[in-house]
């Protein structure tokens, strides 16, 4: 059974309010659509074809690493009428699966029900039990209980308006049956267009038994309209995320503030305190502790671990049992070795940092390597720009960087060596010796301090 | 029709155990009593009276700006006793409204929906329908539906208790007949007092036929006696306006975690991630994206800014297209021009950055005045304060400030000098040249590393 | 009445997925099981025996400081075995009371209300009515209310488990009658374990009157078997302590975002915004305003003094009046005096800061005494450690640290010294006297600056 994919991408979303085409809006850090797309992936579609209208360009753009086909809807004539669109581009599919661009937590789990339950229908879909199915499509079944058509809000009788359950909009077809019914659809309503849900009566009329499931959640099913709805979305995602994290071994201070924004592999025994991001690929290892209002993207973290407080890390590679912040910044290409200390307003940028050293206050490091066993005094700047190009500062095992002191790269600092307090070092330090930059201290005879000036 | 409002303000709070007089206690940054005088300015008032008692001095002190009258209850009487006070400053007033200080929340449109239902009817009342009206007044009505009166609690009858339809204690009325209902009241009931919610029963005994509407929410008409009841509102607020922004074109991360207090202006297509504060008077231009744990007070905000994770900005001006942060402070009088950049561990303060200029780590800019493109190095301090005085440092366009520099002001750096690194500046700088101040380099022979002491 | 309380804490928790023995997982800071045995404490327990099995000696040195007897259970046979093995070590005692190590809300108050209850009972038990006891055993009571037996899910008719009331399996005996009772029960189920909760049916069948009492939440009662529930369990608890502290005169910005891990001691009038984080023993003053994003641990704060943004405050102590932040960061041993003000990126450590003394921008002090009314400068370091040994810097009254600056310890800086930008002090600077170290200003005639270098 080859299943093709058609996923509805073409609406404008006025109620967005935005620039940005509503199916690019992000959710968890990636577009709408592209969540839809991973749901098409993992059921196995055999192609997917997305329906895009507005702002089309963009879309294909951002969607560019994605393996579908892409149509466009030129006029926005219906749903019925965008899937028609897609059809040429499925033709040699056995079934077509209908998802939408704006209902980015379909999950995968209910579409393969839906297809399974479908199986020996021409026509499957899903539908859900509302309390409060106002202004939704009714499901009307006879008393045997099978489907015989969908009725809309303002052509309901009041029984058909109390029935709860609801159309989704999501279906799955033969796909020959259902060029014909697509063929079938008229726009003889009030707004003029081809709605997809008419193929339910047409299939119907034709003696078809639809087959339908229910989605687990409402959410599953919840389009986006406007931002409103896509933060509740959002939350209800970040909510299910979180649950998962706890089930699979990590502590969370509380699960409703924390953001996963891309994909987050944790270890054993984690505890995350409040207010953690993670954005792009993260790798937490083994007991690996996070403090509160931690930002991590892009970046592994050691077994064993600690980040304390407020702590910005991207792009990093943070090996085993190392101690991290509070207020540390690592940048791209920070790469720290097992039992690091970094810590209190410190910024690491492209720099290699060796096992067992310490830079912990008020320290910038960029495009330095590091041995292991360094001490980098507090207020150390490695100066790696001129003004025109970057140099690298290195230094050796065991040496120790005094206080304020200002390293101009390209320079070495020796293993062993140890720079003096406030010194400037733009020539190599020996290794094991002592090397300062120091003016002779002077107290000013009969010097007097300033005294306030009046404000003139 | 001239419409006069009073607002009870006199009570004494005591359950919020606190030495600030209950109406004084914030909601989004402003006095409770401050969001109703605001409310009766929204609704036309001609003249607003608020009547206070304990903490008068402070609560007419913390209202000084708002265009009220006052009137003192001396004694606590109770409500009818209360606005019995404030009749003689409304004798001109055609309609009298009664709001409630510690009702921070109550709505204009239906406070006007309530006036407008009561044109015609000397009185009109808001009530509410509660799930469980347990302590509240009960409005009891005819088979008709005409309101007969009001039932406490404690005197209400089985069938009375079970109505649903609650009083909340706003109410308006003729101004003249008022006059004659307050004169009216008596005090004999348990608590001694002149309760306001009388004037119902003697409105109808003469034939009056009352008015009534409900509220929206429940919140509107919700009274704070403690701090639980403060923090509910609170974030009741702090929800509508998050929907709001979101309503309005703006994504949030989580609209559980935003909270304004004043006023935020917001152009197109902004994301602002967790833990926003804004305070005051915030403006953030379209395309700005603001990253989690931020606190923006007084401050515009150019288009396409991008503000990073935990920044803290007061009383600054930024331009478009800038970056900021992380860990970035703004103080009051940071003047950023378009394209700068501002980063981690920097503090600005007093300070003109031009156009392109860079400041990107460990730095503090006090009383300065940077040109365009400019860059100052880690590390750089502008020594502003002598112990006595403030001075201004001047850096001219396309400067390079070296790291851990410090300029000592009053000090001019010319266009286009460059600083060396770890050089004190304390006289001028003269442009296109490389100044320096810096001892030679020495590595000291023979030099022994400590090494542990023993402790004693 | 000597009362023995048995706490079951055996089970291993796999759904926990931790090599941390479940009933050390902690909730608000503290072992579950610790909240339990605090609990039997409040309730004036005459013993405590923790019966133990999964990680026994781990548990035992968790709570090592508690005063508590340990049983191991060797095999886990069930909840009746687990109390069997206690038996021997209470035989003194009066009552018995049972607690779970896993279930660690259960309030002191509910324990004392059935001892009280159960008074003239041999057996008492906490029952709770849920609106879905689907998997718990219900309680089967004859038409008189009287207790007759505890039905298990499986077991149970369609009316018995139409019945809302559950087992919560807590339970309070006589301690002679317990003997008995356990020793009557069978492993004869399909888990082949001992159940406790068969000694209700053993007592009824003995004629005993079983007393019960319900609990005021549902939450006192839940156990914990992963970390959903645990999650579940430490916001609800959270959310009480704010409650706590809200009623007693706190603001909270929002009590949905505050985290109280130990004990917080708080006056009047403080106002606490968002994700504050308290761990260990925590002390807030009359008056104190902490902002947002702050962790604060073993420390105590004076009244009236400020928090600001992002500070990270440990073992500190901190005067009257003070202004800390935003990103401040202290250390353990930092002991601020009244009216200290200590700004942005600085971070002190064992140090003490005297009477008004201003550190206000990107410093380290550490091991340093400060007197009162100092002025330290931006930039500033205490070179405290030499690579070996930690020394101690002085800084007398009144003194005036430069920007920069770098005080090589052991170090004294006069009272009323003032020390250049960017000086390096490592001899003691007289008091009263301008010490500096520096360079000549020098411009180098000629020189270029560097241009960017093609890549190679």
């Amino acid at each position: 059974m080859k299943l093709g994919v058609v996923i509805l991408a073409a609406g404008m979303g006025k109620r967005m309010r935005s620039d940005l085409p509503k199916v690019l809006h992000p959710l968890a850090g990636r577009p709408m659509l592209a969540h839809v797309v991973a749901a098409a992936t993992r059921i196995g579609a055999a192609r997917t074809v997305v329906v895009y209208g507005h702002g089309g360009a963009e879309v294909r753009a951002a969607l560019a690493d994605e393996d579908c086909a892409w149509v466009e809807q030129a006029q926005q004539l219906g749903t019925g009428h965008a899937v028609l669109q897609a059809m040429p581009l499925v033709q040699d599919m056995d079934r077509v699966l209908v998802l939408y661009g704006d209902v980015p937590l379909v999950d995968s789990d209910t579409l393969s029900r839906l297809i399974e339950a479908s199986r020996d229908s021409g026509l499957g879909i899903l539908t859900v039990l509302m309390d409060d199915p106002t202004g939704y499509g009714r499901i009307i079944r006879d008393a045997g209980g099978r489907i015989l058509r969908s009725v809309e809000q303002k052509d309901g009788t009041p029984e058909e308006l109390a029935v709860r359950e609801a159309n989704t909009g999501f279906l799955v077809a033969d796909r020959a049956r259902l060029d014909g019914w697509l063929q079938g659809l008229t726009n003889a309503n009030a707004q003029g267009e081809y709605y997809l849900t008419d193929v339910i009566g047409l299939a119907v009329a034709q003696g078809e038994r639809v087959a339908s499931v229910h989605p687990v959640t409402l959410e599953e099913v919840s389009g986006v309209n406007d931002r409103v709805q896509l933060a509740a979305l959002e939350r209800f995602h970040q909510r299910r995320l979180a649950e998962g994290l706890m089930r699979n071994g990590v502590t969370l201070a509380d699960p409703a503030r924390i953001d996963i924004r891309g994909r987050l592999t944790t270890g054993r025994d984690l505890f995350i305190d409040v207010n953690l991001i993670c954005e792009g690929e993260v790798t937490l290892g083994d007991g690996v502790r996070i403090g509160p209002n931690c930002l991590i993207r892009d970046s592994i973290i050691g077994d064993g671990t600690h980040i304390f407080a407020n702590c910005v890390i991207e792009g990093a590679q943070v090996g085993t049992g190392a101690r991290i912040g509070p207020f540390a910044r690592l940048r791209p290409e920070a790469r720290l070795a097992p039992d690091t200390h970094i810590g209190n307003f410190v910024e690491i940028k492209k720099a290699n940092v060796g096992e067992g050293s310490k830079v912990n206050h008020l320290t910038y490091i960029g495009d330095t390597d590091i041995g292991a066993g360094v001490n980098v005094g507090a207020g150390t700047i490695t100066c790696n720009y001129d003004g025109a190009n970057k140099f690298r500062t290195l230094i050796g095992d065991g040496a120790f960087i005094g206080s304020n002191a200002s390293l101009v790269a390209p320079v070495t600092i020796g293993a062993g060596a140890t720079i003096g307090a406030g010194s400037v070092i733009n020539r190599d330090a020996p290794p094991g010796e002592l090397t300062v930059t120091r003016a002779r201290q002077t107290t000013i005879p009969g010097w007097q301090r300033p005294r306030k000036q009046p404000k003139t």
